[in-house]
């Protein structure tokens, strides 16, 4: 699953990105991350299961209430 | 253009990216970064050319040596 998040600029992007990676080695499940001026894409996927797992949806939420 | 760089983990990209995020920033001039574990893509542009000019190649090269 992906999720698109928009800033003010890039600082605010790469703030946001920060904390994502922060939360990602806290939870050790690491997502794809695409970002720059105003803009961060982030994937979450299970590569062992070609899928989503259930660390998939808390890294997710986690990464939803930042 | 764009370029390819490969780390150990995710801790190593992320601090990477930050580097880029930083010089970025004292260049106001901002790529665009895909990241995650053991890689990252930095991608540089100038859109109101739509190609390269001299600050892409600064940019490029202050990222090279970090």
């Amino acid at each position: 699953m992906s999720k698109n998040f928009k800033f003010k600029n890039f600082v605010e992007s790469h703030n946001f990105v920060n904390q994502v990676g922060n939360i990602a080695e806290q939870e050790n499940h690491h997502p794809d991350i695409s970002f720059g001026w105003g803009y961060c894409k982030v994937k979450i996927f299970t590569h062992a299961i070609k899928g989503l797992a259930e660390s998939d949806f808390i890294l997710a939420a986690k990464i939803d209430k930042i």
